[in-house]
């Protein structure tokens, strides 16, 4: 019986426009800053990229810094220079939130928050003054409309490995005017802003990646993940009543449930799927295989035996009706039994 | 007739071995983060590249920190508490040179330098003290024996596109129990020294490449090719015997040759050899399309016109004797065409 992947929150499959891309890009021999051909033909790639990225985010290409990822991106905000705060929400990603410094008596106030919240998938509505708002739009983008330019924002965090892109290689999208310390510094690339040479191949399949991703989501291929999750979400109810399901409701992210059944830890039921050939979550990967409860699940105001206990599962446009019914059997299944043994 | 590439201290092609890796890594979907199956597997590529760096480089598996490249590694610099003084050697790369930060009076006195220059190849001496020394070993891996262990220095920068990996990967090799802030913050991974969900297919491509450099090192690869530096070096000079050889005759790189022409400025040379089919460079190729004169050969003590009128050629494993050939005759072509102009 072949696996099951339902951790598409954690990091998405290599899409195959994307290996396509990266593979045409291995052949490209040159460094960007070099003015040869070769520099040149390397350069293009970059430049190529940064177009889809931008169509994609609705920004303009010079708003596209390319960087090693959201964690990255988001690094600047603990560069900034005195007289700025940074007031991250506590549901948001370690990647944002390792950069939280609240200062009521700083004069510029910076908001940090996530779009849709990786563990829950809830969707957050922008904040007021959104000009100081950093959005990190990693489990948004390709998966919800979004549009940089008309959101207000000062900046967003992208990370190309949650569409399909290639893990390790991301974007900071930052407004047009705006001045923050350069993210690397060094040979200047980046239009100064972040240093290093760029990562040909990742870039050139993050291009590929959004593109394709956002042609996916203009097909309404995240309406038919949704019914799958629905439909998850109903079984798991049907088979458990007393299960709580975080955010059912209110606007998430088409892929993600977030459920919790208090009495079975999540780590234990996230070892025991992946011994029936599931691959899911208990919070976010980053926070996987620690064993305190998810910080978001308690900033949300569940109490630790609910938060200890829940687990994440999102799908993705590979996934089938059939792995969603034998996920829904399985999980009951071992469900039962660990209520047996407990009883 | 095909162009010939000699700008391999830019970037090096991709080694077959690490197209090979990369493609088979494109298929483990996993996050290293997750605890799962997939999860990991990913995991396990991370680690076995760990290996292959620590092997390569003569150091513990342990003092490998995976980075998206040389300016993120040499970024710790300035990010050192206060009571650290960093002096650069004004020869080093502009990631090493950035973070220039002098100091007599601080308590810690922190020594960075080039181990083999990128723009004239020349190898430095270790410094004296060297337990607070960072060595930039990116254009030395793969080409000159080095043993991190036994330097005694405290950390040491790589960058894979420069030995066959994939441009925007490398690592900071640091001394096991030092203690530096982390490079990036957030989910923890590497560590804890270096937050950002892993570049898997670079990293893997980083290991398979610094594998198969070494054994190309131990093979004598490259005293074929400093045979051909020598032989290209001998033609320039019988055609040219005003020409200067920057660093001829001390302990140089195999593969380099830096050469100064007064009157005929090496960005000129540049573009020049390009449309005859040749990739080479006047500097770094960071400071590639800048007008001023190279950094490096300033500090050396060369004037300006002298610095101005310089160009790196630079040879790889795949270099030919034909490639030197008809380098050699271009490249005395053009340099005619230019004196008569001149005159």
């Amino acid at each position: 019986m072949s696996r099951v992947y339902l951790d598409w929150n954690a990091t998405a499959p290599l899409r195959d426009e994307a290996k396509a891309a990266m593979l045409a890009a291995m052949d490209v021999a040159g460094n960007p800053s070099s003015v040869h051909t070769e520099g040149r033909a390397a350069k293009a790639l970059v430049e190529k990229a940064r177009a889809q990225v931008a169509e994609a985010v609705g920004c303009k290409p010079q708003e596209v810094i390319f960087t090693s990822g959201a964690t990255e991106a988001a690094s600047f905000l603990s560069d900034l220079p005195g007289g700025h705060a940074v007031e991250v929400d506590p549901t948001a990603h370690d990647a944002l939130w390792a950069h939280h410094r609240p200062d009521p008596g700083a004069e510029v106030q910076w908001r940090a928050l996530g779009l849709a919240n990786s563990e829950t998938g809830i969707v957050s509505d922008l904040p007021e003054g959104a000009d100081r708002a950093v959005i990190d739009a990693t489990q948004a983008i390709g998966r919800l409309p979004f549009a940089f330019g008309w959101s207000g924002a000062a900046a967003a965090i992208v990370s190309a490995h949650k569409f399909g892109g290639p893990k390790g290689v991301g974007a900071l999208i930052l407004r047009e005017g705006l001045d923050i310390p350069a993210l690397q510094r060094g040979g200047g690339q980046e239009m100064g802003r972040r240093s290093g040479t760029e990562n040909i191949l990742g870039i050139a399949g993050t291009g590929a990646a959004i593109a394709a991703a956002l042609q996916d989501l203009a097909a309404g291929t995240w309406d038919r993940v949704a019914q799958l999750r629905d439909s998850l979400e109903a079984a798991v109810e049907a088979a458990a009543p007393d299960t709580i399901f975080v955010g059912r409701g209110t606007q998430r992210l088409p892929n993600t449930t977030c459920f919790a059944t208090p009495g079975w830890k999540g780590e234990t039921q996230v070892m025991t799927m992946d011994l029936a050939g599931f691959a899911i979550s208990a919070g976010s990967a980053c926070s996987s295989g620690k064993v305190k409860a998810s910080r978001v699940l308690t900033a949300m105001g569940y109490p630790g035996e609910v938060a200890g206990s829940a687990i994440r599962v999102s799908l993705g446009p590979y996934t089938t009706e059939e792995d969603i019914a034998r996920f829904a059997d399985v999980w009951t299944d071992k469900r039962k039994r660990h209520a047996t043994r407990a009883a």
